[in-house]
């Protein structure tokens, strides 16, 4: 679950220019493709959330769900282009839903109350080597500014661990690609 | 390093159709990024070639160089952009270099005889968890369509090893996304 703080929440963005008036929805599709394709595939299993915030109309929850995608390509063009119709109300892709009005906040009530362990992205964590990442669990991580400590603060109320993913401070898109790596790892033992 | 296959070697690419027209050239820049950027910032100490041998005038080999590097952002469409003005030797970027009828091989021997070790990213390699990575190292992977095994033979001339990431078969900027972390973790020992 990314929480993107810029992301247009309206469809009046350009596919031109995915970094300033779609306020780092560069950052968001690269994000999607991350957490969900694989080689010749998706993943099945995985789905995102990304709590957009930015101009006009916030809060929207944007969802991509790997099990119901169809005929969307990994390249940021393409997966904003679809958040762009999604937003628009145009077409329908089984894969992806748009909740507008809904908070940061009130997803992450609804996620932690369906059984899910929360595990929160930050620099002070446990060294996710060291952590036996459970399998039902959402991944809490923010965009280039962060999540607000405001927010990171309502998350802790619920059952939660912060985790690292080392010294390095990864692109959002990174992180997720690294976590799912660690799920792999596991998975293959 | 990264064999691409389809990867347009002439400027004639719309940054609309990165998929279509520039032959994948979205997963190129994403390699790209994956490979140079974190966040805030570039590896200054990496850098990555793409040996281009999509049409109309293959091969042309195309190098980003973390330390040179400027003004280009970590989305597709902008680092395609950066592509397709050094293909058409318009404008120079300091972190960017092009070389037309440089072959997939002659970049292996050049990188080898600079005394660099040679890693190629294989299924049937040894986990990458098991290898000792050396610092001088160099990684070969292929695009979507793997590498020609003409080449794959070419590089185990030359002193290597096969590694594997897992079971996963990762997008190739997974791959490089992964390796850098394998390799973060490492330095971070």
């Amino acid at each position: 679950m990314l929480y993107a703080r810029k992301a247009a929440t309206s469809p009046d963005f350009s596919l031109d220019d995915l970094p300033g008036s779609g306020g780092r929805m560069d950052l968001v599709a690269r994000c999607v493709c991350s957490a969900l394709w694989i080689s010749h595939g998706l993943r099945r299993d995985a789905c995102i959330h990304i709590a957009a915030y930015g101009r006009p109309n916030p809060p929207v929850v944007i969802s991509f769900y790997g099990d119901k995608l169809r005929n969307v390509s990994p390249d940021e063009r393409n997966i904003a282009s679809w958040i762009k119709i999604a937003l628009a109300s145009k077409r329908k892709n089984p894969g992806i839903a748009v909740r507008r009005g809904l908070s940061f906040q009130k997803l992450i009530e609804e996620l932690a109350s369906s059984g899910n362990f929360i595990y929160i992205l930050h620099e002070d964590g446990v060294p996710v080597e060291d952590v036996d990442l459970k399998a039902d669990a959402v991944f809490v991580l923010g965009d280039h500014l962060g999540i607000p400590r405001k927010e990171e603060k309502f998350v802790e109320r619920f059952p939660h661990e912060k985790i690292s993913l080392g010294n390095i401070s990864y692109l959002a898109s990174q992180c997720i690609t690294i976590i799912n790596y660690e799920l792999d790892r596991r998975d293959a033992r």
